[in-house]
C-alpha cells in the first residue's frame, strides 16, 4: 500500500519549510502520492477566530527562537524572508497545481528555499522571478498565470477546501484522512503510512465524546473575583 | 552551573502533564532548582486574546489523537480527565507553593498522575481529596488552605506574573529566561541548561527587528475579492 499524502501550506510559516523538506522524502521512499496544496493562513486564521504565532509578541520570539535552535541542531539552512509577515498571494498562486503544473514540487521548493534557506523577500513579485529564472523556471509565464482570475479563485478555493477538511493551520498533512499538525510529528506520518498507526481509534472516539466540564469564561470569571 | 528551572502548568493540558514527567528527571539529574507554577490557562488565553485547541474543533481532536499516539509510543499511561474541560481551580490551587508548602511537587504529581494517568475528575473536589489521601497527603487541612482567599490571590499572581514573563501557553519552560513552550523541546532545554544553548542570538534578534510587511486583514481581503 502506498498511500496518500496532502500537504497544505503557506510560506509564511518556517514549520512549513521546515516539513516540506521531510515529506517529500517520506513520501518518495515509499511510492506514495503527495498531494500539495498552497492554503492562505490568514484565511484559516480569519475561519477559527485564531490569531497566528506572528500575533503574539512573545510567541513570535519564541517561534523564531525555537526554529534557529531546530535548525541548527538538524543542519538545515534557515534565513528567514527579508521582510515577515509578507504578503504571500502571488507565491501562493505560483505554486498551485493549475498555475505550476508538472513543475509543482520544483517551484515549491525554489520559493521555499529561497525565503527560508537564503532570505529573499517572499513578498516581492521581482525576487520571486529571479529565485524562479535561477531554477530555471520561466518566471514570467508563470506570473502571468499566477495572475489570472482563474488562480485567484483556484487559491480561494484550496484555502476553502483545506477548511472544509478541518485545517486550522499550517503546515499541515493528510495521510488519507488522518491530520498532522505541524513538523514535529513526521514519525508519526510515517507510521500511519506504513499502516501502523499506534493509536486507538475507538479510545480516542470515546474520549472525544466526553461531557464538556466547564466554560472558559465561567473558570475565568470565578478566578479572577 | 546547577541552573533555574520554571515550570508554568495548568492541569487542563496533557501536554503539561508528558512534560512534568520529563522536567523532574531533568532537574534532578543536574541538581537544577525547579520552581513548580500552577496558572489558569483561561486566563492566558483571555489576555492574549487567544483561542485553546479544545476550543477548535478540529484541533481538539487532533490534540486527543496526537496525545495518545505521542503516550503509546513513549511507554507513558495516558486516561484523559473524565471531563474535560473541567474547572481546574481547586486542583491549581492546592498545587501553589503556598498550599503545599514542602510537599509541592508530590502534590503535583499525585493529581497529574490520578487525572491524566487514571482519568479521575479533576474538577471534583470529592475525586481530587480521594487522590491526596491515596497519596497520603492530608486532603483535608490541604483542600482547607487551597479554598482560602490567601491562596486565590496567590493563583492570580502567579497567572499575572506568567503573563509578564511573555507565558502565552501551557506547558511552559523556563531555563533562565529563556522560554519553552509546550513538551517536545526537551532536547533544546536540555542543551541550555547545560550551557550548550546552539541559538545565535544575535542573528534571531536580528531577524526579529526586520520590518512587517503586510498586514493580516489586508491580506486576506485581497485573497478574497
Amino acid at each position: 500500500m502506498a498511500g496518500r499524502v496532502d500537504f497544505y501550506f503557506d510560506y509564511i510559516s518556517g514549520y512549513a519549510y521546515f516539513a516540506w523538506l521531510s515529506i517529500q522524502e517520506i513520501c518518495d521512499r515509499r511510492g506514495a502520492e503527495l498531494g500539495v496544496h498552497p492554503v492562505l493562513f490568514a484565511g484559516l486564521l480569519d475561519h477559527w477566530g485564531q490569531l497566528g504565532p506572528a500575533e503574539i509578541p512573545p510567541k513570535r520570539e519564541w517561534a523564531y527562537k525555537d526554529a534557529f535552535r531546530h535548525a541548527r541542531l538538524h543542519g538545515i539552512e534557515l534565513a528567514c524572508p527579508k521582510v515577515h509577515p509578507f504578503n504571500p498571494l502571488l507565491a501562493l498562486r505560483l505554486s498551485l497545481r493549475e498555475v505550476a503544473g508538472a513543475e509543482q514540487r520544483r517551484l515549491v521548493s525554489a520559493i521555499f528555499r529561497a525565503g527560508w534557506g537564503q532570505g529573499i523577500d517572499l513578498g516581492s513579485r521581482d525576487e520571486l522571478a529571479a529565485a524562479l529564472d535561477r531554477e530555471g523556471l520561466d518566471s514570467r509565464a508563470l506570473i502571468e498565470r499566477a495572475s489570472a482570475p482563474a488562480a485567484k479563485e483556484a487559491l480561494r478555493e484550496s484555502t476553502a477546501r483545506a477548511v472544509g477538511r478541518g485545517v486550522f493551520g499550517v503546515p499541515t498533512i493528510f495521510v488519507g484522512d488522518e491530520l498532522f499538525w505541524g513538523s514535529d510529528r513526521m514519525d508519526h506520518v510515517e507510521l500511519v503510512l506504513d499502516g501502523r498507526d499506534p493509536l486507538d481509534h475507538a479510545r480516542v472516539r470515546e474520549a472525544l465524546d466526553r461531557p464538556r466540564g466547564a466554560d472558559r469564561r465561567k473558570v475565568r470569571s470565578e478566578g479572577t473575583c
